[in-house]
């Protein structure tokens, strides 16, 4: 039977990304050898890695005073590491707590230096987007989680939070891990973008930094060498040996992207998957969504049952269906359908039937 | 034409794993999806996790003491994360220089709090392993590179580094990032072990952390979140989204160790291996070897020509013999050829041939 991923992640990835990416651990190029056996150093990785900074500069309309690196640790590190780039000593971060990403991600500014939460949705489990903040006067930087996986919702309008940034003159840092190459962007306005690849890009392994070069060197710190952006910009993302298979796939998934008309058409594609099912959600008497409707995420569906006792039910005739991953995070409870770039609007139409027919059977 | 892969790291692996990693990328076990698509919270990746902990437990022997980590961020980010760690903000690291990855190691000792030099064999370029020094008494943990890639040299005894520390009350701290499982250590001595994976035990991304359990939390730091070992034993390595197909693939590599035999059978095998290089590289007059005969690596094998005019001739009848990868490292000039776990004797035999061939004509 066919399966239909909607796992949050790691998460679904287009087949002939996969294959070529299977292709490449047997046999890379005309090697003679698999792409995680031959030194990173050769010809023949280093253009794998070219290729993926150029594609990224590419897709995201990223000016040249933007460097493109693929490091490990996914957000969580760069948690840390945003933080000691760009926190003075007598500095802070500004944060927007919209998830328990985004919480982590204060935590880590508290241990280096100081965290401001400028507002947060905590208080109703974070199923919205705060619109109404204050930069504090010697904040730093002013950090956004644009996609809160957990919670579906997403910040749909980027430009208040860029143009807040702006006002006050600090670099916008965006933990974009879950909605990344999900549609366009102004990224030119951010000052760091980073994101786990293991959504939206590519397998678990590397994560996608996005920095504007002229921000670094602030800071009065003593930041780890690992830790500090420039030691990788220094060496084009290859201070040390970096995650091959991640850097690859993740190249394979924007050759995927750009093939299929890029940022704009990925936009399209996912807001039709999207409406799809919120609407349905919205129909359904058994169903209904738990973030604000104005902060849905395009990339992670969430719902509950009003009459709860059906839950395990309705989890049932999904996995008899093939679709698998739609358990909700425990956290939120009920159920969660991410829908990323790779996932088909048929995938989508499938569960909408599932649940149509679950109403039929139980309404 | 078939490929010998002498590639210093990423390296050879055996062609077994590499077949079943590929497959895993198309379609793992009997989810009908790929490996890199799943949930790092499901059962299958869960199970993944706990086999790749046990195993490395059955190989090195070790007690319940000891945890066992897939990391990211490679030796580099090992070095800051071994000193946060360890190092009291009154204490100090202690160092034995032996490369240009040990000097890494002290230069971010000295980032975070101090780092002691205790003996360096810098002088004659890192051509052999002091074995005469003083641990000082302010040092919280003694830090050795068992292997070092690039000078060909590597601790064939590993007892006296272990007396020393033990002598001194203070954790034994290892990057075994080119010589892990190898052959048999007496790995319940060391206080820290790591490694990054890409050398012999799978595709660059993870990094292999063994932790005595004991010997944390006893330095007054704040550490940041991620470079805290606690945070990932706390969380059985999974407190992020670990590197999926780095830990499957190690995991593949290490179930081929044990089938063949374990470290004692890969001890056998790699010594059989060196000595029949060694052998020739000393037997031939066009070649010598560059490390002290008593610290030569049954890793890596550096050696040099004295007609140093003759380098660019053997280069090239080497690589019209298929073999990879043999061109040294430019701080030692010559050649190295990589030897690790998964090289065949057959290979190495091919080496000697061409060495013995191009002697013939140009002896």
């Amino acid at each position: 039977m066919k399966k239909h991923n909607f796992f949050a992640g790691p998460a679904i990835l287009p087949a002939e990304v996969l294959s070529e990416a299977a292709q490449a651990v047997q046999s890379f190029g005309d090697m003679g050898l698999s792409l995680v056996e031959i030194s990173h150093r050769s010809k023949e990785f280093v253009a794998v890695m070219e290729e993926a900074q150029q594609l990224t500069k590419e897709l995201l309309h990223l000016p040249d005073d933007f460097a493109v690196l693929f490091l490990q640790g996914g957000a969580s590190l760069q948690f840390a590491m945003s933080a000691y780039n760009l926190m003075r000593s007598d500095g802070s971060g500004a944060y927007l707590e919209t998830g328990s990403w985004a919480k982590k991600a204060v935590k880590e500014a508290n241990i280096i230096g100081k965290g401001h939460v400028v507002a947060s949705s905590a208080d109703t489990n974070f199923n919205y987007i705060p619109k109404d903040f204050t930069l504090p006067d010697d904040a730093d930087y002013f950090h956004i989680t644009t996609n809160n996986t957990i919670y579906g919702t997403e910040i749909r309008d980027l430009q208040p939070m860029v143009d807040a940034a702006k006002a006050k003159g600090i670099p916008l840092v965006a933990d974009m891990s879950s909605d990344i190459f999900s549609g366009p962007i102004p990224a030119s306005d951010f000052g760091i973008i980073y994101a786990g690849a293991q959504k939206n890009l590519g397998p678990a392994g590397a994560t996608l930094v996005i920095v504007r070069k002229d921000i670094l060197g602030k800071t009065d710190r003593a930041i780890p060498t690992m830790l500090n952006y420039q030691t990788h910009i220094d060496k084009d993302s290859m201070f040390n040996t970096p995650p091959v298979f991640a850097v690859y796939t993740s190249l394979l998934t924007m050759r995927w992207i750009k093939k299929h008309g890029g940022l704009q058409a990925m936009q399209a594609r996912n807001e039709k998957k999207a409406d799809l099912l919120y609407n349905e959600i919205d129909r359904n008497s058994l169903f209904e969504g738990t973030a604000a409707k104005e902060d849905r995420s395009l990339m992670n569906a969430t719902f509950v049952m009003p009459k709860a006792e059906l839950e395990p039910a309705f989890l049932q005739v999904c996995t008899e269906a093939g679709l698998v991953g739609v358990k909700g995070h425990r956290s939120v409870g009920g159920f969660r359908a991410s829908i990323y770039n790779a996932m088909e609007l048929d995938s989508v139409q499938l569960l909408v039937d599932v649940m149509q027919d679950f109403e039929k059977k139980n309404g």
